[in-house]
């Protein structure tokens, strides 16, 4: 499948690389080709620069924003939240309308310090900000709540653990649930918490998974959701 | 040990159910004690009136907050968020300073219909609300992440899972700790993520708590972090 992915960072690289290894036709998205491409330092995780990530992968392709939304018939948004709707806004509805868009990024506002804020909460979400800017997307929220090397690997982890999903399109959810499974995720654990309002619940348990970070002292981990009984 | 649970809900209840099976004294504080036990309605999930819980559970004493407060080693905050702050002012500094205030309660408004939003969330939390209204309290939030009958007993849940814990002070965390180990929460699975204003992320776990509620159609869940390794 052709498949476009927004965003150049660790995400956005980890997710490329992995739907590459699976076979699929990759296009990474950035605003900017030019301006990336002649970027020579580490990133702020100390992470080398992107060319040195493309010269490595040179089967998956580099375009802006327009030419991988043209490209792809899935996109996947790992832009940093405060950039998405700008990304999406200079791709063209045109080339967006109809397309399933799978979400992972969060709203995150570091400019207040670390641990971040968020720019959006509480009664909206990213993933309602999206889906209401460019309607004829359908928009499904996922993997947001876990590290890129979780996303496309779960079995990193000891246990199974659960991954959830908000979409407004039935269709649509199933696409990335399917594509969740090619990653590693099993049927089970995928939990459609319903519409894309619900993206507002799993946005916001990025609070505490920061917080945890600094807890754990790792960003491996991710939530398994436990049940039980009422008492008799 | 005498403790107090300020709020006559349903966490408030079970709360000092448990409390008082084992072995504590305790009051149940409330705003005003004659209108409570006038009350003969059921409440809005459909639990009988306090004064059935009241006239079921002798041993344990109702007060208003300045009494409950006035009685209280360790006071534990039970009520609605929305009242919790009107709550402590009532009961009064001099009743409230030095104590360990484990705080349970989430900043839900329900103003807005279900599933409730936060009336205080992302660069500020109720705990920290709490703690900066009465610098002389040592809050501790805990449990706001689980329903009341699991706060009580976790091992209604099929597996061990996690509870978070927030404050400043080290030795009123080391209080609370045990406090949870005696409802049967494993030492191994309490996470201490730091100073209090790490209830921002467990307050705003919250969000996907009630959508989770909803998707599982069951309150009875928790969250177990499970953690792994980077890839080779």
């Amino acid at each position: 499948m052709k498949m476009s992915v927004f965003g150049t960072g660790f995400a956005g690289q980890t997710i490329a690389e992995k739907l590459f290894q699976l076979g699929h036709s990759v296009m990474v998205g950035t605003r900017d080709i030019e301006s990336l491409l002649k970027k020579d330092q580490k990133d702020y995780i100390g992470r080398p620069p992107f060319k040195e990530w493309h010269a490595a992968n040179k089967g998956i392709e580099l375009g802006n924003y327009k030419e991988a939304a043209a490209f792809g018939e899935m996109i996947i948004n790992a832009t940093n939240g405060a950039g998405t709707i700008e990304a999406f806004e200079s791709a063209g509805e045109e080339n967006l309308n109809n397309k399933v868009v799978l979400d992972i990024s969060n709203p995150l506002d570091f400019s207040k310090g670390m641990p971040p804020s968020f720019f959006v909460c509480n009664t909206d979400s990213l993933g309602e900000t999206l889906q209401r800017t460019f309607p004829k997307m359908k928009v499904v929220k996922s993997l947001n709540t876990v590290n890129a090397y979780v996303m496309v690997n779960p079995g990193l982890l000891s246990e199974d653990t659960n991954i959830f999903i908000s979409g407004n399109d039935p269709s649509a959810k199933e696409e990335v649930k399917n594509l969740l499974m090619s990653f590693g995720w099993k049927e089970k654990y995928l939990i459609d918490l319903g519409d894309i309002s619900t993206a507002r619940g799993t946005e916001q348990l990025v609070a505490v998974w920061v917080r945890l970070m600094g807890a754990l002292n790792t960003p491996m981990f991710n939530f398994k959701i436990v049940k039980g009984n009422l008492p008799q």
